[in-house]
């Protein structure tokens, strides 16, 4: 960036910003109010949806806790979550912070943020149950944004690998 | 939603959000800096403002820590706070996600959002205090909008009771 | 404010605050990818930035964990930090919340917020590290909005002093 004019804010930039991060508020409460079922259509057809400990991601080992790479896996897993009776019930709230956005192209983008899930068990304790980072990418479909990809990468290690539900 | 168009955002829906979500970054701020008498002028004089377990919530029960259906009982409410000996001085810090908003009319909304708070005792420790959501009824008065209805509808059942002051 | 029209939000207003958000997004990303190099130059050459007890910001002791008051002190902290074999790895993730922006004149503005910090050391347990609030004054410079100084006033009690990473 040279130093000879002042970077000026373009409508385009905040546009694209508020359609972004509507999508991200979108993402957060249909988890944070338990409607699962709301969570596959933010995806594309084709989406790859994962939850990989940082130190597997960094090393390029992409295994993880959850590994879904259509929509229709993602459905399947919700059907699983809603019939598990071993599933404890528990509440999450998310806060997200630090969105990066890189535009790809007109309808493209890749997103960075920060991400710290507190979760409430049926005892009633809330603690911070996983922090981390999303790494997604988003394309403009005639719904709107989509996720395409969306990589949860968890700094913690202490994080229920059986039946994990979508973070 | 039809795929026949792209969905197109509204300057309109930027401006109503960006109005709201203003509204809460004040609502945070006056709390958080422990500002509590600037609290209820952010209310309806006629509103109303609970806070209430989610198990009581989701049963219809409207039983809660704190019940206030006027600007003036939220006043008395900081009044009593700020005489109590008992109160222990505390900092809250908020983090708020997952906002959705539902438009009513031109002048009344609807909104949700999920909320942590983390609280500092005199000890000096930080911990997450309580999670939950937020449900708002909020109308543009001649001063810019205000909350008519705010309820803290919380997960944790770890709550202070006795003298609890808003969320 | 009178009563007698409603305020309207104004687009200088809004581009302001996507603008002022936007040092803020950057600056908690900055952090929370451990980009330490990128940190100074999110501030001018002369600023001042300090981490420092809440009790001792509301004495008027500036006296803190980290204090600089140039971008080279800032530089040779990161230096310092990244040549540190003391310096046990950690993760941080900040939520943010409460911005309220108090402008100045069209190229200098005050800030404040409220932050919480959840770190993950290499043991992968994930707690509130650190909660406190931000006060920042901004200025444009040639290459955008840059803090001037940014203070970061913490509730906690419990946080590291040797080899303080900045928050």
């Amino acid at each position: 960036m040279t130093a000879t004019a002042t970077p000026t804010t373009s409508l385009d930039d905040l546009l694209l910003w508020f359609e972004l991060s509507q999508l991200q508020e979108r993402y957060v409460a249909t988890l944070d109010q338990d409607r699962l079922e709301d969570w596959p259509p933010l995806f594309t057809e084709d989406a790859r949806y994962e939850i990989v400990p940082a130190e597997n991601a960094d090393a390029g080992l992409p295994i993880g806790v959850i590994f879904c790479d259509s929509r229709g896996m993602m459905e399947d897993r919700v059907v699983s979550l809603r019939n598990a009776n071993i599933y404890e019930a528990h509440a999450y709230r998310h806060a997200l912070s630090g969105l990066i956005i890189e535009r790809i192209d007109a309808d493209t983008a890749k997103m960075r943020s920060s991400y710290i899930v507190v979760q409430t068990r049926q005892n009633g304790e809330s603690f911070v149950y996983q922090a981390g980072r999303y790494e997604d990418e988003v394309v403009r479909t005639a719904d709107g944004w989509r996720y395409r990809s969306k990589r949860a990468i968890y700094d913690t290690s202490r994080v229920q690998t059986l039946l994990a539900t979508p973070i």
